[in-house]
């Protein structure tokens, strides 16, 4: 009979890790010890919720918004976890300040959780709650930031709305994946997704603006409710320029004057290609650019900033 | 200043998992030893793809057709993994034999995996592979098996094909958790979906069958294409039964003479009421039976058959 392999007694992991602080099980941890177990079903199902908020300059922006929806997407997937939001925050500012990051990416995550026999019943799962503070990402890089992404408009359908809430934040992704590599096939950056009626919707992380004739325009459906997609409204009402969440068609997108896309990871970034084609006259738009000033401004708002105690 | 938490060195886990072995880089590990980052993509994104694979009575079924199944669904979402189907085969084989358990339910996993930047490009991840092998489970539990299950048809939206191919195996379940609580709360036991034709598709975990006037029938369209599915099939046609794949409306499924459903995870199992009404004469019926028989029956075949050797 053939030889059968030992068991080992512990997991030894040689893959690098970012840096960072995760809390679970009311432990702080090291990154790279930041694991959950494969029987989750949050991994097996995806049956999880979970939000992202940014720290800046050692502050959080707007912080109180993505604990509202966190809390509001709990309760939509009869999620639950053993902490209010006065806690919740306390957990969020404790990653950040151990980790020590003046610049983060912060997510908390609830998930379905396991059962100790495995049971198919989510409402026998013992839900988990975990939080990480990573270094700041961004959808665009610097240089993308500079000269603007290259977008292709996929016929990728997002996930849509009676099949999964989107504005309960979710990581069904596959979609946006399978979009993300048609992108690169035709040699864009990202990617848009549609909707049901061939509108546009979202793309992988982010929601899409257009701005034509001095008014601001993103999809209403199929996307979620950004807290940067919010920052954008707030921005135009205060320079008294229309925003409208309305349905954005493909013909929209590519005759709009300026194009952006907004994202918690990278704020307000810059379209200046669509599928090969340069958006309106080319390069970063004056209107793009006042946008992402308003943005990066804003974040000096004692209204939206939170700042970290470090130690 | 507020005192910071302390940072501890490793995460003390105190659930309790099912007995099992588990796969991971190289190491064969007690179940409740095997953990994925939590900045594993598999996860954040539910970027993955998986079989599921039983074992019963000390042998593998049908495990060729799942292994094939899990390597084209790799290939569909640009994902590899260092080991050929012989290699992969050996590593379930090992689980099974480590774990002891003559019915087992053996899981194997490819996520998109980490890149030590936290990269949002996929194709700077290094893919992951998991694989466990775990007491059998059953959609159906003991008394459901012999009374039939109680469903729910419910207006959840099936995650359509143009976002997610359902034919590649997937982690994408919100639409089917959504299905169980509104069947939970109907005083069902478990759920079936619809397509966007508002058709019968599939339910968490399972392919649905009709049978009247002597006929089989199984939705085409927005579905998995199951092992168990397709033992069905062959089981019909040794049988000289005819069995179609088609769209099966709401109605086609209330008005069957009879109604089971398919799963790796149980075989066959009985429908005997849909939305509190009793399904045709009421009770499990004989077709339903006879297929039963013929599903555990057909694991003596040794064309399906792959004995495990255990220690």
């Amino acid at each position: 009979m053939r030889k059968l392999p030992g068991l080992s007694e512990t997991h030894i992991d040689h893959r690098a890790y970012p840096p960072g602080v995760a809390y679970m099980d009311g432990q702080y941890l090291p990154m790279k010890e930041a694991k959950l177990s494969v029987l989750d079903y949050g991994f097996l199902h995806s049956d999880a919720t979970y939000d992202v908020v940014h720290v800046w300059a050692g502050a959080f922006f707007r912080l109180e918004d993505h604990l509202n929806r966190f809390f509001r997407g709990m309760e939509e997937l009869n999620l639950s976890i053993p902490y209010d939001k006065a806690q919740t925050r306390e957990i969020l500012h404790n990653c950040v300040a151990l980790s020590g990051l003046k610049s983060a990416y912060v997510e908390f995550i609830c998930t379905r959780g396991t059962s100790p026999t495995f049971s198919r019943d989510p409402r026998e799962a013992e839900n988990r709650f975990i939080a990480f503070s990573i270094p700041f990402g961004s959808v665009a890089n610097k240089d993308q930031m500079e000269h603007g992404l290259h977008l292709a408009v996929t016929d990728v359908l997002r996930i849509p709305p009676g099949s999964v809430d989107p504005t309960v934040k979710n990581y069904h992704w596959l979609d946006m994946v399978k979009g993300l590599y048609a992108a690169y096939a035709r040699g864009a950056d990202t990617a848009v997704l549609i909707d049901g009626k061939g509108n546009v919707s979202e793309g992988p992380g982010f929601n899409i603006f257009v701005f034509r004739d001095g008014e601001v325009s993103t999809p209403i459906a199929s996307v979620l409710l950004g807290v940067t997609r919010q920052t954008v409204f707030d921005i135009c009402s205060g320079m008294g320029i229309p925003c409208h969440a309305r349905d954005v068609s493909v013909e929209d997108l590519k005759g709009a004057d300026e194009v952006f896309v907004t994202s918690t990871a990278g704020g307000v970034m810059p379209v200046t290609r669509i599928d090969n084609k340069p958006v309106g006259a080319g390069g970063v738009g004056g209107f793009s650019e006042k946008m992402m000033a308003a943005y990066w401004e804003m974040h000096n708002d004692d209204s939206f900033r939170e700042a970290v105690s470090y130690p």
